[in-house]
């Protein structure tokens, strides 16, 4: 049997704290046991207030890709415009949901180091004023990269467009404001920054966007793909239109916890000061970020070009087997190009920064690229110094 | 906040071992660790010993209506006719999933306290012969009752009609056979008789399940709920079509490993031979179990009708809140007739009956009905003569 | 490899809660991490209510046996009269520790399924006015009988004399209170009413005793036996003399947290009920408790006189192999005389007693026993009309 | 309440692995129950195997001192003359066990940076025919240097006394070898190099030490000192002379087979690897290291003199407070001269090397000593060519 890693650094999920791992451990409950219906509704008002948020929060009983495609089932109808922001993977991906519910995706795309221009958008929506709805990826994973969500939400609003925003890895990892940005269905992740488990999908949701979902010719409802049984059931009666995933709430409670704890602020800042680490350590061992400029790298992961000489399964997996370490490499349309070094919920710390940059240079150095011992950490640490824990 | 209760005897979620709550804490891995990879495959091999089975299995991210849903999506094409059976809620609510993918619901229908009869499927399916698909629920977990699934299997068969079999509940609890019973498609939950988490859909599927659904007009995939995406991605190239619950999955590798230590045949033996116990000792209290005959009563759960001058929320509110004891009442159409004993997994134990079957009569006494304390237990004891432990 | 007990009715170690059993599993801290001399200090203040007393406390790092031989070993010196009151095995016990350490062990004894009388112990304490020291056993397990600790220690007091008390499975099942029942050294265990771990000795010292340990000729210092290194190290200065046993001390915070959150009263309460239930179940079954008065019975166990024609192991054998259940035999001298139905910390409920009950009636039929099915459990739960949840 | 630290590099007790956390957790047995006899007596042939020998293993129920306390009481006769090894602080204490049980304690004593030569050893026992015993510390833990127990234990045997080995830090740091070193007494704790649980002494005997403890005039029986009463109760019937520590067994059986499952060779070869790349981090920043030659450096933690300007409490007080790491200082005489880096069980690892070198150069330099970053971390990685995962 193969071992189990020593530490996950992986692109999500993520590691997750001993006391949302004891959490998961709880006996399991029957759902309509009072005890469950308090924890659930506690769970629901920790998110919330993660998200920092008044709207609606619905978490559906399955991975966060399940929220995105409830989103576009939930709003589009046939023939709909929607405008799609592509900076990578995911971004492109989207556009096979809007097209699957009968949408048509108008792309605005950047290549897949970059970041989308507010400025671009407007130009779209001017050009295309039968747009109704905007999707957009936060955090775009694959690239370790973000886009301005909160500019592209201005400009939407300034459109009347709905915007669907994928922050699933984003939420925690940036200060979020769904109000503010202009956000009417954000779909977060409990595995990414928030050292959750997976298998749920975390939403907020505008009540414009609970009133385009209700006044569609179609509504969704009856489905796995359900927002509104969400809305009717749970927020309206307490009641769930389906059993829910209860050892993962537990987990997610837990995690969500944690994050209040600690403050999102000081939760946000710490992600934002090791991702910032991270990168100067990569600098300094003469590697280079994919991201095409360091202001729009996100604090999920930290995107890396892979050196040459080198391929991606080849570090990956000396770094696996040798020293118990899970990294991500490529995704998708990236497979092979870059490895991504990861640094969210309770790794996004100094100590396991230091773990992971240490074996990266190791693993290098094993591989033949030629390493200055202690440089790549060196300059992560040198970094840290205004560190604070929270 | 609300204490949780001592021992839950719900209809599901049920209590799980310590064995899978101590797996359910276990650290969270990425799902391209090999080590997870490895986990999964053996997840999955384990399930199929469990189903009897040499038919592929597919492990749906979501609770076990997103396997029931899946399969009307990934069969149904408009105008399709299918032959319903209801003999309870979850055969009625059927109907309204096969109209949502546009097919035609022909309903076959008993009284929700009454089983299928395989001469009224047979009379049915002559009157309509262009039925493509027969749905029917193994195990009617609101009703307490089973359908003669393997009689009613070889009747579709006669007719080359496909059959989607909801054994939720039923998976653990009676022994199935897939390929002998019939059954094309399978769904089953890990939260029922098998004592895991809730959160994941256990499928059995067919050759002709797969040729259906890959031939139909336009085939289900790039959503959360193809099933086709998950043989093409996991089945066929060990690659996730999105991000596993890993936490749900180590618990129900547990469930199922403890499934198949103790052997599936005395397993089943176990639920059928406590189920018969506690039948015994509801009879000997005086009160009436809500299944029209014993012999289609079923092992996950028995249903008894309410006594005269006691609530449902009465009951189950006072075993609750004074015995810590969750019981579960009637669903949906069947709300305040009926209460049920949960004898599911690790309950479905001498040990655990007795505690049932005890505070019922302390609460029954409690709430005014004329008890003869021990009857109960007593009759449910001695029904236990030849138990064996496994 | 044996398969686990379904469930563990002991005399102790005792079933943990499912808190308990989580605390256990916390990471191991460094014992001078600032967090562990945090929790310990909670541990002993928590301790201090559980007691009810303002006397110092002491946790010792082994099991609470190393509580009452360092009780002997810190208080006597060579030729001390000590008047050891003798009602079962573990106080016959105490004698040998008196010897050990140099005293002269005076006996009050009584049958071993009787209690000693206040007044015997008033005669012995006239007809030996030498006499220093008084031990007593509070609940003496292998009998499942109390002694009256409170009425003795008064008499006592009388005298002058301090009191060593045996309160290992007492705390938590009766109302102490070290000052007014006239205590000097009180030795608890956490793995009997207080449903922890097993492994420490949890002490109450009144300043009398001390003084006693203190002015002793040769006082026991630099010892694992040694009470007062615990003093002046852990009392005095917040260190420890040795490395304490981490993961029991957070079992035992989470242990007495609960016993807290319940309410001394009501927890003990919840016992003696219990207990009374327990003792109405055995004789409706037409078998003799062992105790020769209820008065004196227990509220941690009941004994139970062996049926003619089936042996303890016979009994406690087929109740474990065929049924999960553990349950305890007669101890020491008083072994295959009776058994004991285990009903302390978390299985000290309703549920639980059914439980015990139900699978007692079931075995001892199997083993030809005349059981009326259901009389036990009948009895028991008739007998819990007035039961209130804590 | 004060935050939990990241990660424990204490000088024990030390971090454990999630198996052995989840094995902490699992259900508390009696310890009559067949299931746990059984597992007591897996653990004690586990421990045999990571001893390395095939005389009897006793497991004392409190932490490794204990045991050091039981093998004096046990051995020594008053007037008994015993060859003290010091060369450090246990060493310096273990004079006082001796002379609590009225030996006369001959002392060799080195400098605390230094190990004892065999050759002096050899000339005390010349000079001191009338020495029965001799007493030596394997791993001087505060030092953190190792003294040459198989060359000692040689001389020893030259001259026919028994020797009583403190290993409680070295079993599992080093290879040992009861019989081949000649050593009667060795006394182990779970909580060092073995990543488990504290509260337990592991004890390895000699059959010559049996005999000594046998016909000693007044053999220790009858105590929580007596290693007799676990021979002749556990050993030779299986019983225990009281109730062992349950959960502290289940965490020992866990580490136990997870240093097993690596093998013992490689076991050891991994934390004598780490100790090294450690000293040479730890030179690369200029530190010194506290033992007087590199060779008798032990691998359990890894002592640094204090930088001028720093002190102990300023530099574990900042890398606990800001970073969440917990190492150790001096203690007894040397407390305020050194620090402890800690590399023992689970963290015996480059990633955790790694972590905790880079936290320490972040933390000097934040107290204001010259760092070059990476200087250390990068030494460390650099010195581990060769590692081997095992």
């Amino acid at each position: 049997m193969t071992d189990w890693p020593t530490i996950n650094f992986a692109a999500g999920p993520v590691a997750v704290s001993e006391q949302t791992s004891a959490a998961q451990a709880r006996p399991v409950l029957y759902h309509y046991d009072p005890a469950f219906i308090e924890l659930f509704e506690h769970t629901t008002s920790l998110l919330k207030q993660v998200y920092r948020t008044r709207y609606d929060v619905v978490i559906l009983q399955g991975e966060a890709i399940l929220g995105l495609e409830a989103a576009a089932a939930s709003l589009i109808s046939p023939g709909d415009e929607v405008l799609n922001l592509v900076s990578g993977v995911f971004g492109k991906w989207y556009g096979a949901f809007i097209e699957k519910y009968g949408g048509r995706a108008i792309e605005v795309a950047v290549p897949y180091n970059d970041a989308v221009d507010p400025n671009d958008v407007r130009k779209a929506l001017q050009q295309n004023p039968k747009v109704k709805y905007l999707s957009v990826v936060h955090s775009e994973t694959p690239s370790s990269t973000n886009n301005p969500v909160k500019a592209i939400g201005a400009v939407a609003k300034e459109f009347g467009v709905l915007t669907i925003v994928d922050t699933v890895s984003g939420l925690g990892g940036e200060l979020l404001s769904p109000e503010e940005w202009g956000i009417d269905i954000a779909v977060a992740g409990p595995q990414k920054c928030l050292s959750g488990p997976p298998g749920l999908s975390l939403m907020a949701i505008s009540p414009n966007a609970w009133k385009a979902m209700a006044e569609k010719a179609d509504p969704v409802r009856g489905s796995y793909l359900s927002i509104l049984d969400w809305k009717e059931a749970w927020i309206e009666q307490q009641r769930f239109p389906y059993t829910p995933s209860v050892s993962d709430i537990y987990g997610l409670e837990s995690a969500l916890c944690q994050v209040l704890e600690a403050g999102v602020e000081n939760y946000v800042a710490r992600h934002e000061q090791i991702a910032r680490a991270c990168r100067a350590g990569v600098k300094a061992l003469g590697l280079e970020l994919w991201a095409a400029r360091e202001e729009i790298a996100g604090s999920a992961t930290t995107g890396v070009k892979m050196p040459k000489g080198i391929t991606d399964e080849q570090l990956r997996g000396h770094m696996r087997k040798r020293y118990g370490v899970m990294i991500s490499g490529g995704y998708g349309e990236l497979a092979g190009q870059l490895f991504r070094l990861g640094h969210m919920g309770i790794v996004a710390h100094p100590t396991y920064l230091a773990a992971q940059m240490g074996v990266l240079e190791r693993s290098l150095a094993d591989l033949g690229y030629p390493v200055e011992f202690g440089a790549g950490v060196g300059a992560a640490m040198a970094a840290l110094k205004d560190w604070k824990a929270s």
